[in-house]
């Protein structure tokens, strides 16, 4: 990936016009983009890694599977959150790991763990580089050294049951990766976040991504069968059947600990066989109300749709929903898309019934053409982000879930608290919303954030940040539906999940962690 | 209920003719039922517990909810495994819990936890005392008292919310009322294992358990949504959204902790509609490997059955599914049930999607009445299974889970160690299993064990169950797939978690129970 930016050279292009005439509209900025720096020349903090401990790390994984190269290190500095970005970009030394190992196989995680544990060195885990939390932050804690420990090299499909539909991954697979091996055997994932395209099955699972198929294959975590995890105090592996009475479940103690409980090395997941046919249709409703009670219908109803979303007016009248479309000419009411997938038989009755639901919600069809539109752009919005940024226009995103009967009042709340926090600072601000993941008892809320970048951008973000979480926590909802906790979200664990719950956390961590070491930055306040 | 054996006095038969007969020639006995004692000629271990101690812990729950009476002791001295009845059914004095307190509260639990813990009094959480694997023993540890905690007082439905689909009882709310409360708002809960109709809402989440509508409606783990749990280091509550990325979820260490971290008060759970319709339908399959094989087709497809499951050839000829006609004309090849529920549209077109399915499987319809008559005697079986006992033959039940492509392996060598053990301690075994809850990645086995009861019935069953046990963690497998861990499998918990796993639980105990009140007994090995 990009070292200041989101994903690979090729997926950054300029703003379209019609975007530029915009911002100028809203914000007073020309468009034109800011001139990046070489990733060469941007200085860092000098690396501290003695040459004992250097030695003894390459014994581990081998000399070549050692770096302390200046781009090694910066590209393993952080994740990739408009925040991360912006420090990236800011005048002075960066802070970065001071070495990056890269292990072969679960055995050197292992090893390297126990070497980390023993020397006192600070382990950041690293599969796709895609945090946007904070959860990649090369922090010390206590220690004098951090290393980066990037899991690519774990990139196999290990195993894989076409009977039980399962598959075993290595935890540095990427999306595309494992899309690819799967296909192999007529098979598939069907785990498309945001981050796919870069994201790893480690990170999937360290952070309980969830995939815009949700609907239709759940969420990273419900689709986790078996885990194999490195720690300081030895390996566990959890996960014996697709489901156990035989006490707590352990794997939802390691799914979601974001590198801080240990290593995830190997995943089994579900997996299914390539869908014979996949039906797409998009749907407009008249405000948002409407259509949250109509895909409220649709999941309790158990239609069983693979996708299911909709974005609010602001959302669908700026066109974000179909990326190649932004700014275009502004569309009213609410966009929802819904895919199907399955024989062709079982696409007919469930797109059928949820039609018809639909449809007596207030739908109206707007045929496949916005939803191909919409499934064609997924992956793009972070390369927008990029350009506003480039062209001095904050845009942000974060995220939460909710029980239906509190959806509206919740996002209400929330678009409240970062339109006053930003208007209060100086700005005029966006603040668009969609829900892109469904359940019997409610849904996700994401919201994207766009506002006049200010003189201190750091602080900036961080105080409408702020009072969006303080706005979240008090409506009693979650303070991540997928992002994880990383370091941003942190100082709402507390409300989360109370103060015991965060002392079971410590202890869970003391008895497996005992020194410290794994990513002393992210999770626990 | 009974203290000696299932349920209420009125669900109790003598077996049928047909059944004696054929205990006659299978294992040489009469089918006389023995005599009974009656519960107040039980010997009973003397309570243990002190006048200062008694006051204290009426101080907080009131001394009309607070008992040392025999009868009260008695019918919490332990669940309703076979085990559990042959031990009760023992010459010589009983063990039993020192005193039974009925707190009115989650308050009230709080504070019973709070003077135990200071005290150093054991304390086991009883809610329906339908368990079957020695959750309910009154362990002392290593205290001279141990109280039993029920939670019948608790019986409310305390939220309801039909817009989100989610509903709040009391962990004392039975399956019956829980049904009957939310019936009152047009929805049901549809969690249906056979200890339904005396089971709690605390049981079900505290033991994991899985209703015969899992296919439709999921696990009860599934259900969870939102759990209050006090616990000697105070209340934790946990589930804020439908799902979150916010970290480890520590639901799942409550969910399944059987009373050893603390005691579930109150559980919110997702509900829906009580539904338009429900269509019934059986199927005949030549033989488990076919049947598993359709079974499979169905759950992968998502044709979304209700109930889905399939009984062997052994349990099929002696036509245990259908428990009125148990004995009667033996029935060839193997029975298999499904049941679809929800609005007429949705239910015709999902039975439709999985009859194509099935019959591609090499399935025969047997028509409704096979799958209505199994419905209404489902309860049934442990009456069963104690007339049976009465008759001087044992008859009990355990289970597993594993993935689809080693289900027949597995069924094979459960089968095999139970019989081989049986029949080496000098009774012929009958062994059936069926198939009741199924998953895209697998499915659940149950056996039934019958034997004649030989000298020490105890160790007997015991030996014969430590063959199955090891069979099943030999196999990979899990040792419980719905009834807990218990006293009966906890000696199989390092298998299924690992050494490190156990470790990680023994940390989590000592942060909330330091004193080690909590259920003595159970899970920990």
């Amino acid at each position: 990936m990009v070292w200041d930016a989101w994903g690979v050279p090729a997926g950054h292009t300029p703003l379209p016009e019609q975007i530029r005439g915009l911002l100028g509209q809203v914000f007073g900025v020309s468009g034109e983009p800011a001139i990046r720096r070489d990733e060469g020349d941007v200085p860092l903090r000098p690396p501290v890694l003695s040459a004992d401990r250097r030695a003894g790390l390459a014994r581990v994984v081998g000399e070549q599977h050692l770096s302390t190269a200046h781009i090694a290190r910066l590209r393993h500095a952080g994740g990739k959150s408009t925040l991360d970005l912006l420090r990236r970009r800011a005048i002075g030394p960066q802070d970065a790991p001071d070495a990056v190992v890269y292990p072969a196989d679960h055995a050197q995680v292992a090893d390297v763990l126990a070497y980390c544990s023993e020397q006192g060195i600070a382990v950041v885990p690293f599969g796709g580089g895609t945090s946007v939390v904070g959860g990649l932050d090369p922090v010390r804690g206590r220690f004098e050294t951090v290393i980066a420990l990037d899991l690519r090299r774990l990139d196999a499909l290990l195993d894989c049951d076409p009977v039980s539909g399962t598959a075993t991954f290595g935890a540095g697979v990427t999306g595309p990766r494992a899309e690819e091996l799967l296909a192999a055997h007529g098979l598939s994932l069907g785990h498309f976040p945001q981050s796919f395209e870069f994201a790893s099955i480690g990170g999937f699972a360290a952070t309980r991504s969830s995939g815009q198929a949700s609907a239709g294959y759940g969420r990273f975590d419900d689709m986790v069968q078996r885990l194999r995890v490195a720690t300081p105090a030895g390996t566990v592996e959890l996960g014996r059947a697709p489901a156990s009475a035989a006490g707590p479940d352990l794997r939802e103690l390691f799914v979601g600990s974001e590198g801080s409980l240990g290593v995830i090395t190997e995943v089994t997941v579900r997996v299914h066989p390539v869908p014979e046919t996949t039906d797409h249709m998009a749907w407009s409703f008249p405000d948002f109300a409407a259509g949250a009670a109509a895909l409220r219908a649709v999941v309790q109803a158990g239609a069983a749709p693979t996708v299911l979303r909709l974005s609010d007016e602001a959302e669908t009248g700026l066109n974000l929903a179909r990326s190649k479309d932004v700014g275009g000419a502004p569309v009213s009411g609410c966009l929802a898309v819904t895919t199907f997938e399955g024989s062709a038989a079982h696409v007919a009755a469930r797109s059928a019934e949820a039609a018809d639901l639909l449809r007596a919600a207030g739908g109206t069809e707007l045929g496949p053409d916005p939803a191909r539109a919409w499934e064609h752009g997924r992956f793009a919005a972070p390369y927008l982000r990029d350009a506003l940024l480039d062209a001095g226009v904050l845009c942000e995103t974060l995220e939460t879930a909710t029980t239906w009967n509190r959806l509206a009042e919740l996002k209400t709340q929330v678009t409240t608290a970062l339109t006053e926090s930003l208007t209060a600072q100086g700005t005029p601000a966006l603040v668009m919303g969609h829900i892109s993941h469904t359940y019997p008892t409610g849904a996700s809320l994401y919201f994207t954030v766009v506002a006049k970048l200010l003189d201190d951008p750091i602080t900036q973000w961080l105080t409408a940040k702020q009072a969006a979480g303080d706005a979240i926590a008090a409506a009693g909802a979650t303070i991540t539906h997928h992002h994880a906790v990383g370091a941003d979200h942190r100082r709402w664990l507390p409300d989360e999940i109370g103060e015991l719950g965060v002392r079971v956390l410590r202890a869970v961590k003391h008895e497996i962690d005992p020194a410290g070491i794994l990513n002393p930055g992210t999770l626990l306040p």
